[in-house]
Parts: structure tokens; C-alpha cells; sequence
């Protein structure tokens, strides 16, 4: 019997060999971890992108949205705390000159949580344990020194300090410096909402999984503004909201886990926070952080810009500097948890004729194509191609004249179309198609006249 | 009398004002020529990227879509020339230190058109014409040098050359590494055409004219793979194309000029080339590219990967390096023309009473708002309420309760929102709403239930 495990192998081959994710640069051995998103992945990518942005910003009538630049003034991240804070602490082996985070050297050694630990108890802490370099095994490290993950770039034509920027490690900080923009143009009054959907760059010494960790990745963040003391349940509304939104894209709640931070974990200004962690088949990952962050960074902007970033409420007459909850997530984890989650291995056959079809179960509205049109005989192309023309002004459609019709779905389940439309040599007489639903595999006759408005239907979202 | 004349300032100013487009990282004082989309702005950028993507990829049975990463193995700017070739001449003005672009220089003081000028032509005819500097009126210049344009950043940890990555001059080189894979995942046949639309970056010496020239930007490329011998078909094909879609976003001919480059002008490898410059009020200004480019850019990578990136025809047991037909166009610069052409100052007054209206005539499709719900008094809020969740279900939607109708319906023609929905105390037991148009601002009542497909007709793109 074959073997119908859910494994990470199967699904990178899937990626890569149906035009998902291929690794990037590759015709030149590729470049340590980045990734090209294929014809279907950067439908599927859209889809994702525009599924978040339809509940959080389109229906949400708190919420806006913004596009900044990647490139901001360098205060910025003063202010943020990435000039100072954003490093990882990181030793080299001086046997074979690799490189290593000492938090994840004792993390992979025995699972001690090493979080609000200082550079000296780590150092001292894989010297009492003898914790070796998992490459060569030896017992020689240098130091450890901090090491800033932002990608450094310069503006202007120098390399010198004064025109030194930074490719953004995260969107939200262009949410802040724009409150007050926004706030005067749009006329939001707190409560209201920003959301961004944008590119940010880690130079993580370690990414891996796949496109779990990657070191340039797209964020959809939401900084959601509301009055002190409204915090909490404010916090509480997006954690539910967002739960509800991977509930709603067919997540199983069976694979999330919402792990909200104790008190010693929590960051200073944080006064709560919930990791959204998901079953990859690698075990559990983070896919989702929501925090209460307080005033803080609005507050560290006021300070080192020196502007004025309060709100008025015009209600009450109180002046104040809102709280923020922020839902941040990646696209790319979002990406590999929708994958992972539709992957399946149906065994459909029986004792006699065994039959494993690979099938991905995706919600329509994120399936890359919504249908596609499979005339009966090469004969019956010109038809057809008139009907994918009409189809193709609604949604995105594929058309697949090669092979016996059984092939033509299996090759589509395996890329998660969810409806297959047979254009046969009744079609021309009757103006009827044979419709072949992916999940449940039934085939239903409909009208092509009401073709458009019955898939409009099922991938509604 | 008002002077409704189309400035560049009058432009930027309503940007600025109703939340196009900010000044990136402005609380710090900004960043030269950053900019940030605000929340009317994204939605704009948004609906320009979607309208791109529909015709020339989901409605396009040619074309399929990529989104390849910013960050690229080296030996890919190696082959496309962008390391040997990708810089700007510039010199330094020894008095008042100020750097400039010889070219520009040239072109600037008397028009002449230096294309394929050495640097020491330059240089000659800067001193013979007795050129000053442009800021201080000196006649001191240094030597000029070739500067790089691309940004460069460092991968790993270390900056040093081996970890030096470059963040894309464009998008295009993404598409052709990935030409083998792209054809062999999708089983497409030669002619087809791969898609993309991703962030770019240039360190211009001297952008500007508001979002025109930008350092950071979006692209939307094509680069569509035909048989040697029916490119220049292709190319025609591409041209029309190009221009019919312009068109089709309401920009009038009358503004819109096709230059075909002379067989002087050409790049080396191109046989046609085609610029689509738009009638910006700073003058013409470069729009979209369309250029024949040969089978330069694949033998290039075949080249300097020693991989094969060749075609196998399947009908002609033929062999060949496909050639390549690339309309490249920059969002900015797209929605900077899409803007200018929407904005109009309309005299809808009267001798005895003035009144001129600022409207921007945005094609439905691309309006950041579809339509504005404004309830005729707070005391509607609540019925109000609910019809515009029904619609913002189905597109976006704007809610204004704060002043007279007619103070709403100008804020509206402002940002371009192509229907205003009235409910008033009829609406209730009458079941409908009276629907304002933008353009002939002619008000007609239309049933609730029939709303949705009443916008959704006039929003089709």
C-alpha cells in the first residue's frame, strides 16, 4: 500500500514541480533560501493577499489601508528599537569556521527556553553542558556578538554612514509614522484601523523549512488605534477575528493552537499577547502573533521625532496617545499552512484496483484556478475556447485539451481546481456542460448560460 | 475668475490632502523622493495592478503570472549586463560640491540627445559649450566617473564582497532564469508570455516630478517568448495591445504618443522598440516600453549559467532560443498618468454665482471607493449602516454623515467615487435609493435590491 503521509517532501516536490515554488535563481545553483513563486503561486499568493484584505480592510468599516516604502529614514528604526535591539547572538566554531545562534544551540541541545537571557548566562550555560557545534562536533567557540539582522543598503552613490538606510525588517513601523497623516485625511476617529500588506527583509543566519523562514518576506499587518483602557477588549475582538478568518479559509481548528504569552514572557510593553501556532508537518510553527503593544511605539516616534502623535477626541475633549493591537502575519507562512492544510492523499480505489489521488482541498476563493475547460475531442477546441474566453473575464480558468478526461482531473485536483468543465458533442446542441466538482467528484449537468453565476457562487468568499 | 488649469501642484496637493499618496517617512523630515500610498492611494495602486493582471494574464490565454524575489544570485546582474553596464555619468562641481548627471547636463543647456556619447564627448562638449553648473553657475567640473545604479546589500552577516547581493534594477531578469522552469511546470508552448509585477529599485542621481522618477518603484512586465522570425508581428501585436489598454482606462488618445526609436537610437540587440510617453503637465513624459529584445536576454543566461534555456517545438522537431517582446510599464508612473488624466476643475456655476467642482473622472474600475453611502440624516445611521455592509461585502465602500449632501457629494468628486447613495426617510418603506453620478451628476431612485448589480454593471472592467 502506498504510503498517504502528509510530509513536507511531498509537498515541496508538489510546489516545485507543478509551478508553485521554484527556488530562486536557480539556473545559477540558487541563492541560500529564496523562492520563486510560479504561475499558480502567485495566483494562489494574490488570493491570499486579497482574501485578508477583503475581511480586514474592504468589510472592516474600522479599517484602511496603506502602502509604504520600503526604504524609510533611518530614525525610524531609532525609534523602533531595531538600531539598537534587532540582533541575534551569534558564535562561530573556530574548528570548521561555521556559524551559529547560541539561543538556538542550547533550544536544539535540550529545549531550555533561553528568552530574557543575557549573551554571558548563554556562554556560560553551553560551556557547563558541553554543548557541541552540530556541524563538527568540536568544543571551540568564539565568543558571542551581536549581529543586527536588517539588510544594510545606501542611498545616493557613497558607502558612507551618512547615507546608510535599512530594507525595513517589518511594515508596521510605516503604519506609525503615518497616524497622524492619516488620521487628518481619512477624518478615522479612534477606534479605526491601518492595515498593510508589504514586502520586509531579515538577515536571518538561519531560515529554513522550506518557505517557513525566509529572509525576504511579505507581511499583513494591522495596527488597530483605540483608547487606553479599551485595550484588552479590543485585543480580545482581533484574536477571536483573526481565529475566525483562518477558520473560515478551511483551516481545521484541530491544527491551530493559540498560545497566549505568561507574564514572564510577555515583552515590557506588552500587556498581553497570543501566538497563533499551526501543525506543520515539521511540528508546530508560528503562523501568527497578536500583541497588545500598548502606547509604546507611538510613543518612542514622539520622542525621537519630537512631533506630535496624540488624538483628540472630539467627544470627550481628551487628548491621548492610543493603544495599538496589532494582528501580524506572514503571507509565505499563511502560503505553506493553506498548502499544507489542502494537501491530501485519497485512497479511492478498492482491493481490487488500488488508487491514491493526490488532491488539493483548497477553499475556491484561494484555489489558483477556479475551473477548467476540458473539451471532449481536439474537435470540439473552437467551442470550447469560446467558453474559457467567457470565463476567463470572470475568474481565472485553465484549459486542457491533452490526455483521457480522467488524467486531465487528477492532473487538476493535484493543483486544487475545484470545478472541471467537459465541453462534449452534446454541448453544442443541448447548451449544457458536464460540471465535475473536486472534493466530492460528482458531475452535475449545467447550463452553459448559468455557468458564470453558479461557480460565482461556490467561490464566494 | 478660478484658474482650473491642470497643475503638477494642484495634483500633489489633493494627493497630499485626501490621502493619496504622503511623503515617505515625513515625521522625520522624510526621505529624498520616498513616498507612501495612503489609504485611498493603495487602493488606486491596487485596482491598477488588478486591471494590468486581468487583461494580461487572466483574460489572456497566453500569459501566466510570477513573482520572483527581489534579491537575486550576482551572476544574474553579471549576465544581463546590469554589474559591466548599468550606471550613470556623473561629475562633481569642485565650488559648490553639488553632483550631476553629464547627460543631463547636455540635454538641458540645448537639447542635444547624447545616446551612445563616450564620456569624454561629454566632457569635451561640456567645456567647448562653455556648460555651467546648474546651482552655483561655475565652470569647475571633476572628470566625469560611471556610477553603478543598482543598490547593493550584503547576505550573511559579514560585508564583504562575497556576501554582496544587489536589490533588483527589475523585474524582467526574474522571468527569463526562470524560463525552463516556468515551461517545462506549465507545459505551455512557445508562443507564451510570463507576467510579472514586483518592486524595483534604482539609485537615481536625480529623481523626481513628484512619484515620476522614483527610486524605489513598481513594475509590470511582459516578457513574451515567440519564434524567431514572428517577433515583429509580436511586437505589433504588444503595441496595439498596449495602447487599447490605455485606452480602455479612459486616458484620451490626444494625450498618449508612440515614439518608435530610429535604427540609430536602438539598443544593440533590439529590433524595434516602441516609448508610449504621456502628456504629463511637466511636458512628455515616458510611459510604457515596448521593445523587441531579441533572443538577447536568454542567450545571455545560456551564456554565463551554461544551462540550456532552449525550446524544443513539439509540431517542427525544431530546436531555437526563443525571442522576446517586452512591454514594460512602471505602476507610479501608470497611476501618476492615471491621475492626471482624471483631474478636472469643472465650472458648473452660474455668471451671477461661481462655482467650480474639482472631480477626478477615475474609470470605475480603478476609483478607490465604488460608491459612498451617506445617509440624509444621523437618524438613518443605523438602516444606513447595514446597506452599506451589504455593499462592502461586494466592492469598497466609503460612509460619510458629517455635512450637507451636497458638502458630501464634493468630497466624493474629489477622490473620484463614481456613485453616491442617498437613504432617506422614503428609503425605508419605498425600499430604494437615490443614485448620484459623478460624471453627469444626474440623480435617479433605484431599488436596494437591485444595488449590487446595478454598481457592479457600471464598475466592469
Amino acid at each position: 500500500m502506498k504510503n498517504t503521509e502528509k510530509t513536507m517532501e511531498k509537498i515541496v516536490a508538489l510546489c516545485k514541480g507543478r509551478g508553485f515554488v521554484y527556488p530562486g535563481s536557480e539556473i545559477y545553483g540558487g541563492l541560500a533560501n529564496t523562492w520563486d513563486y510560479g504561475p499558480l503561486g502567485v495566483e494562489l499568493k494574490n488570493n491570499i493577499k486579497d482574501a485578508w484584505r477583503k475581511k480586514f480592510v474592504q468589510e472592516n468599516k474600522y479599517n484602511v489601508g496603506l502602502d509604504s516604502a520600503i526604504l524609510m529614514n533611518p530614525q525610524t528604526w531609532v525609534a523602533s528599537g531595531h538600531i539598537g535591539g534587532f540582533s541575534d547572538p551569534l558564535m562561530d566554531c573556530k574548528e570548521c569556521k561555521t556559524r551559529h545562534r547560541a539561543d538556538n544551540l542550547i533550544e536544539d541541545f535540550d529545549g531550555t527556553n533561553v528568552a530574557g537571557w543575557s549573551n554571558e548566562q548563554m556562554m556560560d550555560y553551553i560551556k557547563e553542558k558541553g554543548i557541541p557545534c552540530p556541524n563538527c562536533g568540536k568544543h571551540n567557540f568564539t565568543d558571542i556578538r551581536q549581529f543586527n539582522l536588517m539588510f544594510k543598503t545606501f542611498q545616493g552613490i557613497t558607502e558612507d554612514s551618512k547615507s546608510e538606510l535599512y530594507l525595513r525588517p517589518e511594515t508596521a513601523q510605516g503604519i506609525f509614522v503615518n497616524f497622524a497623516n492619516i488620521q487628518r485625511t481619512t477624518r478615522k476617529k479612534v477606534p479605526f484601523g491601518v492595515a498593510q500588506v508589504g514586502k520586509s527583509f531579515r538577515n536571518e543566519i538561519t531560515p529554513g523549512n522550506f518557505i517557513f523562514r525566509v529572509r525576504e518576506f511579505e507581511q499583513m499587518e494591522l495596527e488597530f488605534f483605540c483608547k487606553p483602557g479599551t485595550d484588552l477588549e479590543w485585543f480580545d475582538y482581533w484574536r477571536s477575528f483573526c481565529k475566525n478568518f483562518l477558520l473560515s479559509l478551511n483551516i481545521k481548528e484541530e491544527n491551530l493552537r493559540l498560545r497566549d504569552h505568561s507574564a514572564e514572557e510577555l515583552c515590557f510593553y506588552s500587556k498581553a499577547t497570543t501566538d497563533f501556532e499551526y501543525l506543520f508537518p515539521f511540528g508546530w510553527g508560528e503562523l501568527w502573533g497578536v500583541a497588545d503593544r500598548t502606547d509604546y511605539d507611538l510613543t518612542q516616534h514622539i520622542n525621537t521625532s519630537g512631533k506630535s502623535l496624540d488624538y483628540f477626541d472630539p467627544e470627550t475633549n481628551e487628548r491621548y496617545i492610543p493603544y495599538v493591537i496589532e494582528p501580524s502575519l506572514g503571507v509565505e507562512r499563511l502560503f505553506l499552512t493553506i498548502v499544507t492544510e489542502a494537501y491530501d492523499e485519497e485512497d479511492i480505489g478498492t482491493p481490487e484496483k488500488p488508487d491514491v489521488r493526490t488532491v488539493m482541498h483548497f477553499h475556491p476563493a484561494l484555489a489558483p484556478f477556479k475551473a477548467c475547460v476540458l473539451p471532449l475531442s481536439k474537435k470540439l477546441a473552437e467551442p470550447a475556447g469560446e467558453l474559457y474566453d467567457t470565463l476567463a473575464k470572470n475568474f481565472s480558468v485553465d484549459y486542457d485539451e491533452t490526455g483521457s478526461i480522467g488524467k486531465r482531473y487528477r492532473r487538476q485536483d493535484e493543483i486544487g481546481t475545484p470545478f472541471c468543465i467537459t465541453y462534449d458533442f452534446d454541448s453544442a446542441e443541448d447548451g449544457c456542460v458536464t460540471v465535475r466538482d473536486r472534493d466530492s467528484m460528482e458531475q452535475e449537468r449545467v447550463k452553459i448560460d448559468e455557468l458564470v453565476e453558479y461557480i460565482n457562487k461556490k467561490i464566494a468568499f
